[in-house]
């Protein structure tokens, strides 16, 4: 589980409500209208940018990508030395038996692969198409999130500029002037924090989180080609090793 | 027809109808020279950016986008599977039949040139370039819409200087600041309308179905890339899927 | 003569004028020191961004480009056709007499080149060098229109500034205030005026037909190569159809 | 230590407070709930941006980054040129001896990697992939800073817009608006502060930092390669020479 | 000597110049504490953006590059033309005494390697590498400019804000609220002048010439290899020509 947007999310909204509060009532800050047409005109016009299909996936991508557990790029590096091993002694189709204790999907398909007898060079461009298209679906879900930070501040614009029209019209009791531009300014705030505390820095995690994953895809690949082409372990592992921060790396060989 | 499009330009409209009725008459936001300076210039300017044709091809384009009725990616891979199986058992000529029962006018091509006997690589290279100059032709179209949704706010503008200007010069009865600005305010409303829920959105579309319609292109290539090179049919399957999310492949084999 | 320009500037031009004109007087639109703050200020700064002849360059690309006649895409390819016909027959130097009809100078060189013997590879190079440095030119006359179109508002915004500044100290008749900012407001309107109706639209106009002319330059190579290396005519017409969109394609095979 | 940052932002901070101060206290610019919201709310979406993990890694990077102390680019040129000789002359191996005296680990590697036998083209190759993931590493610590330069005016805005939204409903007193106003004004003030006087310019840091440093680890891999085919040294000089600017370059052949 | 910055820089602060007199004393445009901060400040943000290093360097670059004597490209290709008649009658080692006729250290340089016996591609894969280099010294050089323009009118708003905020909580005098609003916008107007006047036009000429020099070396390297590899004198001046417009190629054959 994502901890980190968790906190950050209950962080920023905490404290917005704090400042909020510390200044009059919370009530003053909610408005039924105002929220729909910010929030439902967002998602409407999100639907004129997107297809159905792909706003569903990209909650989805989003769900997945919060829920993930992110791997320990060391025990990788780790398990890929052992399966070098491995297929060294007792050749290449004894990683076979090696796949059930692999958690990861991709892991498993490139394992397949070595058994099934694929060439060096077919597994790794077949496997770097595969990284190719999981990274477009990716970006896609990244891509909508922050359609949607850039649609809601404009449907508060709009919003806004429906209440200025409206209070100039009729501005006959100077009294009423200041609560009706407050209500008129409501939108522009909804806009301004369902994009900057949600989904501008939900779009950000998302592509963080799926540079990683690409990175862990682009390390088993090429793990699995020196594997594949009998390569020497200590050349092996320093490959490897080159994906990751200095200190970060722990060598087998001593 | 593309339903995501008309439900999501229905809601957007219909909220702001629900927030304009529910503060005041619509006619309030209704002039005709404000509606004449927006959408008027901003039709003129786009005709000074694009020559006519591009601006009819656009349109075209857009209409075709909307109609167009998605092919499923499953089902494409099962036919390529298919016509690579009829190619192994009874010859690349035997394709020939199968062209009947193809919607696909790309596909229909591809097949066209297998049967007329081009290279695997020859027909790569031009079917390449006819997806690079569709892609072209799609990209243009959706510039087109974002270049429409760039100058209507920038027409607003226009249009809100020129209010604001004549209110300034003319303000002798403060009673008649208020609506004169109201009046003023209305370009910029109608720009941000133009350009939020109709125009960016909708480029927004174009973008997306090209996108869709470019990946089917890809995997048709690669399908009959490898029907041509009489490629071992679980190989090529496990190419085909590697386009596709893992939980939408379905396997022909056991 | 590019007729969609014309049109486009003059309904702008016109509309904005209409929309004037209903509200006053065209007079309080027009005022000397802020219209030489703006167009001197943004005709100088941009000499200070691009030495002179690289202005007047980009004013002869932008009267070229606009004068220019497109040819037929369609016409183009017959064209082709038939010189391959021909080669096919009576060799390349028969070629040399063609050469005569030949309206593009583009052409004229490529063909030149042709029946001075140069290798297909050379004269692929040679002519994709003239079109990567022609594109270049292109797009730095396009680059030029785009700075105008910046550095104008910003005058404008520099000379509303300078007019609140002097609005703001000598406060001391509040009737003077509203004519005093109105004038202020003028600068950023003519800004406004140039960057959105003139120069951003006449960037992208330059930016179109240059694009057009290099889709029919490298329809040109494309063709040109296919005469040298003695492509079957067939093969030939359909590299060249990939160019243009399927329901402009026309055959000259039955 | 990196005099130019704290220099410079010393500068920065002592102009704005004389600036303050000249025009009034400084308690007035100094807000709790605002300063709560703004920093508090801008650390918050950073997390939801970013995972703990990477948020405290750009700290490491930006502290490893302003402490470093760049190395002479003519000194490096130098040693290489040093070590080429004694390789020339005493062989390869000789360089495990003179490991001792580098402090660069980067160098050290490479020496490592050619005294343990491996071929040119590998070390180049193995010395790459470290240099594009060491690089990817720097890219997102600067990355961070810019996002939070970027949400820091965000939250500033939110801010603002609760402020006005709670002076405009409660405008009974007109002696409260101004302050009211002031105070609203606060945390875009913070915002901007935040963003253009800290973190933007140390991203800005962050990022030539890196540049200089990749620009070394491209000569050393430059250097090692010619080392390890024994290219002629006035050759190998010549090469070096080209990554710096002709008047640095100072040769050690006469 | 660069006419055209220093005509444009002066016909745009002459005509602001202008602006301000028509419409009052320049005096009230003047504020120490503001130019402080927004001058003084700009320069602080700079070097935490900047080494103080890369500040001095581009200060160079710029004055090294307006000071650039632009040299014609036609005699560029005439004395190329010529170096290569001699090289084909006298052979390669004559440029020898040619290369004292040279002004351009780059032509300099790639003689004194091709006397030197280089062969033609090392000689155009180092001529490429200093000419990379030397284009990152440029592009560094109008980054900095670029970010000064952009830190001047963040700057600008930060003492813009400093002061409204102090205008507000001080607004017991309605008639101080004006000349307190002028200075405030002071700092704005020093920030729009030093970008748009100054610093965004002077890193484009910094581009531009750079472009042009970076044309003439790419020229120099296409020569120099046709020189080396005896190329036919027709063909390398038709290579050559592809580099300029066609309306500005004078052929030294009839």
């Amino acid at each position: 589980m994502d901890l980190s947007t968790i906190i950050g999310i209950t962080a920023a909204f905490g404290l917005m409500l704090m400042a909020i509060l510390q200044g009059g009532p919370l009530s003053i800050f909610i408005n039924t209208p105002s929220l729909l047409i910010v929030v439902g005109g967002t998602i409407g016009v999100t639907f004129v940018h997107y297809p159905f299909g792909d706003v569903l996936e990209a909650i989805n991508v989003a769900k997945k990508t919060i829920l993930y557990k992110e791997g320990s790029i060391n025990d990788m590096i780790a398990q890929l030395m052992e399966f070098a091993n491995k297929a060294r002694k007792e050749g290449i189709l004894a990683l076979q038996g090696a796949m059930d204790e692999v958690d990861d999907d991709f892991l498993t398909k490139a394992l397949q692969m070595a058994v099934d007898g694929h060439e060096p060079e077919t597994l790794r461009s077949m496997l770097n198409t595969e990284i190719e298209y999981v990274q477009q679906r990716h970006e896609k879900g990244a891509a909508i999130f922050l359609a949607i930070a850039m649609y809601a501040p404009a449907m508060g614009m709009v919003g806004t500029l429906i209440g200025l029209v409206q209070m100039l019209q009729t501005m006959d009791d100077p009294a009423k002037i200041g609560p009706a531009m407050a209500v008129a300014l409501l939108t522009t705030f909804y806009g301004a924090v369902m994009a900057n505390i949600i989904f501008n820095p939900m779009a950000g995690k998302l592509k963080t989180r799926s540079q990683s994953e690409m990175l862990m895809k682009a390390l088993i690949v090429e793990g699995m080609q020196s594997i594949l082409s009998g390569e020497n372990p200590r050349v092996m592992e320093q490959k490897l090793h080159a994906f990751i921060a200095p200190k970060l790396r722990q060598s087998t060989f001593k």
